[in-house]
């Protein structure tokens, strides 16, 4: 072990993506471990350029735990061959969680796919073929969490904005446990009536994502901002996550070329914890 | 007259912030009736610019018609000078929209005051504040359209999000034909339950606001694309508000920085006919 995780990093999740372009998979575990952060979400591209087993003995040699695979799902291309081959990646994604030992694997229903207009035609595959990785999923022991994105990407990445349609789909599909919800505060800060909706998600939050939404973005994608710098009530989300009984980790997400991703990744973490402790 | 409006312009309607940096008030007006387009929102900035008596005139002269004032509301600021002060304003913008002959004066709820990061607080001022206005919108003979902005813009311009707020609102307020809804298909494409929703609105519709989302967005505010050029079912949207009885003109309204307010004026013009004729 380098070094246990113990302090302000204990309960702390600070995802892979975070430090996307300063770390490759074992620096970014190191950086964490030398910081005493105890969990990271991996990021499915990074864990696909070294291999699973090299990731899990990186993992466990450092003492950082894998709290979720990034991301599954992408469900929303017409056809049957595109369907067998979105549940065949996904079950072999799956299979990979479980290998790192991720109790979930965040799951995107995907955009609109190309030259098409139907979200209504999208968001029907994507909850059907949701509906059909459920054995799988708990065949290997580790739970979809399906997380809505921001309207802003509706087109790119998800067909659902909202922890309400996140609500409906997984009272639609009837789940058990196998299906749950990644709640992201910068996904869903602006959303109307968000308290009583995470009050409803209630013990179906599996992870807590957290970004700060910054007055001046300038990206639809790529322009996060840190806890803090933004608009977002972090602290009243995070609050409201734990009155559900939730007893995960704050993981922070942050996609940011423009600053964080270029910064040294022992800065970035120092500053994510200073934050994390604000917050929590 | 310049021109009277006939042929596929007739149920037409060009805001002038389509042509932001290409036109003045004069100019836009001008364009508009020399390629036969009937109506026009005019932006408030650029009434300020040359005064009521004025551009009223310049309106009638050309024959184009004034849809639309563009726009007032701003209610979030907090305490008792801000709200006297917003309403002073709000009540002027009235009598100017009813000036120039305009039906509506689209009204935004205002964003997340500077430093502020409850919007539960933001809503509830300018919910209550909207609720004031009504009696001064009645005695003007100008219908409030309240609109909902894409959630991107929620901290800068609109704490309400979707179409559902602005129905719940207009619930709760329970006003009468003074208060109804400016609905902008760039706005609300994402929203989950837009079918319903817009039924719900039914005769509270009164603009009809058009763009669409290109693929590759750059910009939170100033990068929609022309109506065709992307992702929003604009055909269907315009079908669903036809069925509700909507008898006012489909309105194009693109913000566009790095393309069509780059554009010449009666090209522009010349494209939104070609596209609206495809939707309507």
């Amino acid at each position: 072990m380098v070094g246990s995780a113990a302090g302000a990093g204990a309960g702390l999740c600070i995802h892979q993506v975070t430090l996307m372009e300063s770390c490759d998979f074992r620096q970014s575990t190191e950086c964490l471990a030398r910081n005493n952060v105890a969990g990271t979400a991996v990021w499915r591209a990074k864990l696909e350029e070294i291999g699973v087993g090299q990731a899990a003995r990186l993992l466990a040699d450092a003492g950082v735990r894998a709290v979720s695979l990034c991301a599954g799902g992408l469900l929303t291309e017409p056809g049957a061959a595109a369907s067998r081959a979105a549940l065949d990646d996904n079950r072999r994604w799956l299979d990979a969680a479980a290998a790192i030992g991720a109790a979930t694997m965040v799951t995107l229903t995907g955009g609109l796919p190309n030259g098409s207009r139907d979200l209504e035609a999208a968001r029907q595959r994507a909850k059907e073929r949701l509906a059909q990785l459920l054995p799988h999923a708990r065949a290997a022991g580790v739970r979809l969490a399906l997380e809505p994105l921001h309207p802003m990407v509706c087109g790119y990445r998800s067909v659902i904005s909202s922890l309400r349609e996140a609500n409906d789909w997984i009272d639609d599909i009837g789940a058990g446990d196998e299906l749950g919800i990644a709640l992201d505060s910068y996904a869903v800060w602006w959303e109307a009536g968000l308290a009583a909706e995470i009050a409803r998600a209630g013990a179906r939050i599996v992870n807590f994502h957290c970004a700060d939404w910054l007055a001046d973005t300038a990206d639809v994608r790529l322009d996060r901002g840190m806890p803090g710098d933004g608009l977002i009530d972090n602290r009243g989300i995070w609050r409201m996550v734990k009155e559900t009984g939730f007893a995960g980790p704050i993981e922070v997400e942050i996609f940011s070329a423009r600053n964080w991703w270029k910064r040294d990744p022992d800065e970035v973490v120092g500053i994510v914890k200073e934050r994390v402790a604000e917050i929590a």
